[in-house]
């Protein structure tokens, strides 16, 4: 997905957002800001998001020395997200169709993000997203394809929603490859998150090699563009691995919560709603 | 009023607003952003939010040669609430306190406002804001100095909302002086937007001297200031006027909508209320 001309705005807010959290110096925040301002012209529309956002959060590393902020945020994350495992446990092993069931809580736990309420009552919180509509809901090619897929290969998102995604990991039954990012950024999961979530159980937990909030490609390791190109199948979870994988093609599937307006015109869904989206044919 | 660090991310959000009713060239509009982007070094936190502003709307002129963009959208925001004149003059006479209720739709014209639905339904939008509650209500000292006063100096705001202004400087019955923009900024009024009201019917139509959303006293003729500082009362009608004066002492009083949180919580009032407000005593 491009940059919109409405990403910029946003991007302001997102580095606001990060530098506060690093920091509550408002002289330290306005150099982020003046860094973030010079840095416009260089940001290309064909560009995606998270490339921008990357660098975002390099100048907030920059400025303030600190190099993980959202450390407790992503901690208290997991364990919220641990003390709900059982009861989803027993909602999936409880359901008709177990896999859709969840599917479906996998993309609930996208609603875990950095910006929310720190004191999110994340229990009704993933309740009310549980009741919400799919937008856009392929889940027969979703089955067929993981039918036949030996291993699957699994984007991750935020730390906590790990926690949701080993749930779908444990019902697919399937050899899984969990991808993470490289280093902190945002509260995206790295390798600590999920081995804190338990993943290690389920999963084989690798760095994409990329430090964006996002999978770029060309940013990844070599080792990672190597499996993502011969995988059986492919789950993306989130709005950063949407961004910056919406062109790819593959056996590639992406779960997300639409929560950005933009995002949610680009992928033609409504705002708010759960989407199990395949990509394009190879 | 200082400009907060979240006002910045808010500064590229108008001035995409602002650009997009300019023109639908999409470099054109990012060209705006560069520039914008550049500037943000050199946005003190210590001028008020219009100064920079200023600065934004200049930039798209330069940029697109379109020097009233939304003179179209004034027009109408103007032809729309002089259909409502004859409902709303009829309900202030009808009021136990005429002038009570004319403060409050003068407020409730504040709704009015660049970004809103061009097809705002006003009669509607009007109603549902005459039904707010009031967050601060200095009446009883606006109902003194107004009194005591024998000229009003009305500080305008938007176009459209300067029929609701006519109708309160109507009921109040004083020789009033209505001050507009210099030049077309957003949706402010300016002299022809006055004019456009009738308000020449019931004031003397003058500039401020000052091409900014507000009313920034140094940039100000010297005739205007004048007035300003030998006012008997001042009414300071919108968020730009406040923004601009609220640290200004004298016969002074706010009426605005709260639409902004960051104006809001700097005023100590809730989102979405109606105020009249004293400004510090002299």
């Amino acid at each position: 997905m491009k940059t919109y001309l409405d990403c910029i705005p946003c991007f302001f807010k997102q580095a606001l957002l990060a530098a506060r959290s690093a920091t509550d110096d408002e002289r330290a925040i306005k150099r982020i800001l003046d860094r973030v301002g010079l840095l416009v012209p260089d940001i290309p529309l064909t560009a995606t998001p998270p490339e921008t956002a990357r660098l975002l959060y390099r100048i907030v590393r920059e400025e303030t020395g600190v190099f993980d902020p959202l450390k407790r945020i992503k901690e208290e994350s997991t364990r919220k997200a641990l003390a709900l495992y059982p009861s989803l446990k027993a909602e999936i092993e409880e359901a008709e169709d177990p896999l859709q069931q969840a599917v479906r809580i996998a993309i609930a736990g996208n609603v875990i993000d950095f910006g929310a309420n720190p004191d999110l009552d994340l229990d009704s919180a993933v309740r009310a997203v549980l009741l919400r509509n799919f937008g856009i809901h392929h889940h027969k090619a979703f089955k067929e394809k993981l039918d036949q897929a030996e291993t699957v290969l699994y984007l991750g998102d935020n730390a906590g929603e790990t926690v949701f995604d080993r749930l779908l990991i444990e019902t697919m039954g399937r050899p899984v490859t969990y991808v993470v990012r490289e280093k902190p950024i945002i509260n995206d999961a790295t390798k600590e998150d999920a081995l804190a979530a338990g993943l290690q159980e389920w999963a084989e937990v690798i760095s994409s090699g990329c430090d964006a909030p996002g999978t770029i490609l060309p940013q990844c390791s070599e080792e990672f563009r190597e499996r993502f190109h011969s995988a059986d199948l492919i789950i993306s979870k989130g709005q950063g691995n949407f961004e910056t994988l919406s062109e790819e093609k593959g056996p590639l599937f992406f779960l997300f919560m639409a929560k950005c307006p933009i995002i949610a015109t680009h992928a033609g869904v409504e705002m708010g709603t759960l989407n199990l989206m395949e990509a394009q044919a190879s």
